[in-house]
């Protein structure tokens, strides 16, 4: 069903046609034929490499690259051969993007995928093997659905997404355009609407749907469960890693990327351009301006109403040294107000 | 494969209906036509909207909702149409329920499903398109198995019970009735049992099964493991939210609710209303009393034996600000002992 | 598909011929038939049960087992059959595996599996229903696949790896002999590599694979993602518990076992012999040596270089007791500074 875009190892280039390409300055010869890329230590002469974490600064001595993309202010050693860039990151994603070989989409239905008579699939788009398109389902011009995915009623996946293996979408899901999906994400779950009935729980019903923003990207197994009333929203070019919780009516803003095993509550309004870090919490009905930066495992219990960056926890210690001080943060109260005649304006 | 219910805003009633089929105190006129429920925001007259979270009291004011399920107690506008409850969101999930369209399964096998001869299947059951029904598994009456579900050895569903798109039952999983278990689920998998033997791990046999209670809830992508002898065992109206992780062995009591992202290590004992909030985290072999509400990203190391609210972590700040607490919380026992000569008794 | 190795109970043992077996000390007479194990409380006078945690010591009094596996120094009742160990949990484990009754993978190929022309896959191996296998896969000898996996290009399954239902391996993935994936594991997608461009995420190519040892073990719903350049890898007999996060390059030693809902970002490095605890987090780019043992729910934020015990976070506490000393935690560095002039040096 999944063919090569290229053989492996066909892309071939100059060096200093990739400096033109990129309009990179070129410190070094422009012979050199360059066939891939790689890490600074692992790189070879035909392959090029990139420094943009100061952590690795030291591995420019030894790299056998080809070439290395670095900042035009980043001290570097006299010899060796050089790509100057502004961005060395996105630069070398640039150069990198030239020896992907992502796997072509076949054009059609594989004859194992279960369509429902009501489903309207474009012809460009591809339908992979064992997948199951539910009823009203709508799928746009060069969509590329992969193998085992289950798209419930009343979805629209709008023109060049890709859903690769066992991705669900459960119903009521409106994906924008290029919408990237990895596997066994699920979305447009029920949300978790619990009301309290005389000591049973009632399930509150979850009538919205799921609306993804163009660019979008969603992490394998995450979820991003449905409205109650109105949908769960990103906007465009909001990426999220694995594992991430997204409570229903949640609303992500623009270009905000957060990482995996983070948990988002229900109604949560996060702003544009946050980076929220891994395994970080967001409590419900909170709202979080445009810019912040949360740290890993941090949890956010109130509104963040600045751009900027904020954390919770303790730093990690060595067991024994650790365990005295947590057992005098069960005192921290007591240990205050001691100190406090001293500085009584603190009370 | 799934029909709707009924066409979408195919529902009507008149707002005096409601109030009586409810038992609502009406406070303005019964004529109006609801056609559904909304947000107070969003709704629009022919729509019904409620205030339970006091955080949006003020969009009181400015509601075109139909009218508004709201507590007795509860100040509210002089003009403007109200359903009085003692429950306001209770009684609005029971009138949104009449709105609701939920995907009717179509009973019977679907071609594409691949069932083991020894299963036996209830004729009002529907089982999806896609699915891999193993030996001995036993389906009741009205069970719906969505598209893509995988159901191993020895299982059996009780009636009415409804599994999504791709929900896994590994081996010896019993559900009671009514359970619904979301996309992306998987019960029953071998427990983390592991022995260290000479330097390599050695596994240990996870010889249980899962028994889930009646009326249960599953969230997307949640693992439940085996027990590794004896079950890992759900009460009845156990709701767990999405990526929530379940250890072998661990017992959930009756109308416990937990949010997502919650980890929960082998062998816990968690009582019955309990609340636990996201991304907690509980270790094993520990007991949790009935009635405890743990707060999101707490960390429970020790039994908790009385009802009541519970919370480990620090407040979440600007990072600097942090940073320079977090550094002194390293010398916190250091802090703490230099005061110790004026409160002696504390040491 | 799934047949049981054994009719349940068939395995019947006398008690000395385990004994023998397993060259246990036996303190009781040898004729007992044993046909299973259990816990020390549910165990029958036909079961065996072991006591290796101390806080199930009380149960010894109690149990009804035909035989209890224990250690040699431990305090036991006069009366009662024991098989005294060195190392309790595992001769447990050893007697449990006699009475395992794993379903056992019919060979061959499902008629239901979608199967690249171009995979290559041993006589011997067995592939189940509704799986889709890539173009480009090779699958060894004895390697039994469970229904609904998807496989895709490039991937190398070496001899007796298990898969159960529903795992993918996206792409360029190659597994050791004998390891063991469970339901809803994602392995293969693609690292969260982006960089900022002008306002834009822009992706950065993630071009290499994962590359799993020998007898490793990845839980239900677990991810690991593929590297950037070079692997992501994990060294032999490593053991992931379910719903953790392996990003992109990261290296995981032998012998390691983490437990769930641990979320490790991109090129981190763990050593050997390591054990992180549940919900943990490990930030990208640092190192953890071997032997080090990380507590639940603590953040790795720099390299760790010696073995030992490591903790962060604060204990749980009744919510109105912690609120209190959470609000001092804000405070913390003031407080510490009142302190100063008693203390110079503490500057």
């Amino acid at each position: 069903m999944m063919i090569p875009a290229v053989a492996p190892g066909a892309a071939r280039f100059r060096l200093g046609e990739l400096a033109e390409r990129f309009a990179l300055t070129l410190i070094g010869r422009p012979d050199p034929i360059i066939t891939g890329v790689n890490s600074l230590l692992a790189a070879t002469p035909g392959e090029i490499a990139f420094l943009a974490n100061p952590r690795y600064r030291k591995q420019l001595a030894d790299t056998a690259a080809g070439a290395v993309v670095i900042g035009h202010q980043q001290t570097r050693p006299e010899t060796g051969c050089y790509l100057l860039s502004d961005q060395p990151y996105v630069d070398f994603a640039r150069i990198a993007s030239l020896f992907e070989q992502r796997p072509l989409a076949v054009v059609g239905i594989h004859p194992s995928a279960v369509i429902d008579a009501s489903a309207e699939i474009a012809a460009s788009a591809s339908i992979g093997p064992l997948c199951n398109i539910g009823p009203r389902v709508r799928i746009a011009a060069g969509v590329a659905i992969g193998p085992g995915c289950s798209i419930g009623p009343d979805c629209t996946i709008d023109a060049h997404c890709r859903l690769l293996a066992r991705v669900t979408l459960v119903e009521r899901c409106r994906l924008g355009q290029r919408v990237l999906i990895h596997p066994g994400a699920v979305l447009g779950a029920e949300g978790f609407g619990l009301a309290m009935d005389h000591g049973q729980w009632r399930k509150v019903p979850q009538l919205g749907g799921v609306c993804i923003g163009d660019d979008c990207e969603i992490g394998a197994n995450t979820c991003i469960d449905r409205g109650a009333l109105g949908d769960t929203t990103l906007e465009a070019d909001v990426h999220l890693d694995n594992l991430i919780q997204v409570g229903h009516n949640v609303q992500i803003g623009a270009h905000t990327a957060i990482a995996g095993c983070t948990a988002i509550a229900g109604s949560a309004r996060i702003g544009r351009h946050c980076l929220i870090g891994g395994g970080a919490g967001i409590i419900g009905h909170i709202e979080i301006a445009d810019g912040v930066v949360v740290g890993a495992m941090s949890l956010v219990t109130h509104s963040l109403r600045e751009a900027g960056e904020y954390c919770s926890g303790t730093p990690i210690q060595p067991k024994r040294e650790w365990a005295k001080n947590a057992a005098r943060f069960r005192q921290l109260d007591r240990i205050a107000r001691q100190l406090k005649p001293k500085e009584p304006k603190d009370s």
